[in-house]
């Protein structure tokens, strides 16, 4: 069986990233940080690590791009899913019973609506979701709720009594498999992701994005993020469609590297929707 | 005096950013959401919003662009500020006796390391920072702490007993001053600011920033958006050094607007060093 590494509790986001990705035939493991997933995955060589990477809320999760380039590994997949959040108690809990309401604080956050709506709710945050989940079931309490997608339902046998408690049905989290073993993919649903550096001045941008649009290259995602610390440096994470096997792309990237400072090739890899 | 129109409580980073950025001479006044302060410069014709737009971890808020395009209103500055995070209490609480910390959960979300080193702190949720140090004060509660930034220390009498606990020490925050009245600023400091969208097909961006290549102009910031809800169509803000009033800017503006399926110029400002 193939071992899965995600950062967060038994029912999170990470986890039902990964099984909606390979579907089944996968071992799951959660740990405690992003840092856990790479380290975990330097001592197991054949695991694969499920990296939350861009929301189209909050943008992008840049210490995750940090840790790819710090790590080496490599991007083997990709797979988006809607973010939806539900109220869950434990069952005989009726909602005039609550008076805590535990999660995570960037859930917490994306649920402003909701506490504004209900102010004697006291939001709580929890690091450890999964722990709460299991601390709530155990204690059997009834004065106390816990925010969390609806996959949890039927893992702690908690009952859910608000659905959809997010401000913004816009929200959808990107997830990417990585891995220390490279594994190229080349299909119609193949991804590109690089990441390159230049020195900032007039026109650089220009030139860099020239070499796919030669090529007639469809870029889906071009992010500039400042080099904090090192002024006027610039890092552009870069998405297109096709894999680096079609000679048109392979010869792009290379043009690329000539040209810049700074430059990586994180991986072709399959994009899949969530099911 | 000036009316500053900011979110958040007393003491918060856009206050003083707001503070920052003009010195003196103004009066600030907080309200509860990003919506409001768009509302309140509605009905004030003169009053001058500030907000936050891109934080170095967490990336662009997008949320404020949005309502940049829906109230049309222009940027007037902006200010770079360096966010971080001290622990107070009331005088007279020692470590020992804290049970709970509230803080904005943006906030408990960067001070990880922080609460994972103190097990026994309870981090609470608070969408209201300014009356949450108001209550600790006056109901002179021992077992409390706050997160907040340095400059809450002389508005509520509270005492700082850690200091720096952010997680990360590269944290920034870009503010934007806002105004409904057009006002265009020329000189060393200009930045301008410019929202367009695109129909995705290869070479689109790489057309549109030859606009600005061409004329040797300098990009400081660009970032696409997926179009939430319309597949295929990106949005993408542009920052460049200098101003509209510069004939050079004013005629890549114009080839922008006339070769983009949208087009939205936000103001030519000045931006600021936070002193």
């Amino acid at each position: 069986m193939m071992k899965v590494i995600y950062q967060g509790g038994r029912g999170c986001f990470s986890e039902l990233a990964a099984h909606q990705y390979f579907g089944g035939g996968i071992r799951v493991y959660g740990v405690k940080s992003f840092e856990d997933i790479f380290e975990t995955i330097r001592q197991n060589h054949g695991a694969i690590g499920v990296i939350p990477i861009e929301n189209s809320l909050a943008g992008s999760i840049h210490r995750n791009y940090d840790l790819l380039l710090a790590y080496r590994y490599w991007i083997i997949g990709e797979i988006r899913l809607r973010i939806s959040y539900n109220l869950f108690v434990n069952p005989g809990t009726r909602p005039g019973m609550i008076r805590e309401v535990w999660s995570h604080p960037a859930t917490i956050d994306q649920c402003r609506t909701f506490f504004n709506a209900n102010r004697r709710f006291r939001p709580v945050a929890v690091y450890d979701s999964a722990g709460a989940a299991k601390l709530l079931k155990e204690k059997r309490k009834r004065n106390t709720a816990i925010i969390a997608g609806p996959q949890i339902e039927n893992i702690y046998g908690l009952r859910a009594i608000e659905k959809k408690i997010e401000d913004s049905s816009e929200n959808y989290t990107r997830f990417l498999l990585i891995s220390r073993k490279k594994n190229i993919f080349a299909g119609d649903a193949a991804r590109t992701t690089v990441v390159f550096g230049v020195q900032n001045e007039p026109g650089v941008l220009f030139r860099c994005l020239g070499i796919f649009a030669l090529r007639n290259i469809d870029l889906t995602k071009l992010e500039s993020r400042p080099n904090i610390g090192r002024p006027w440096e610039y890092l552009f994470y870069v998405d297109l469609k096709g894999s680096v096997r079609d000679e048109r792309i392979n010869r792009a990237l290379n043009d690329l590297k000539e040209n810049t400072a700074f430059f990586r090739f994180l991986g072709s890899y399959e994009t899949r929707e969530a099911g």
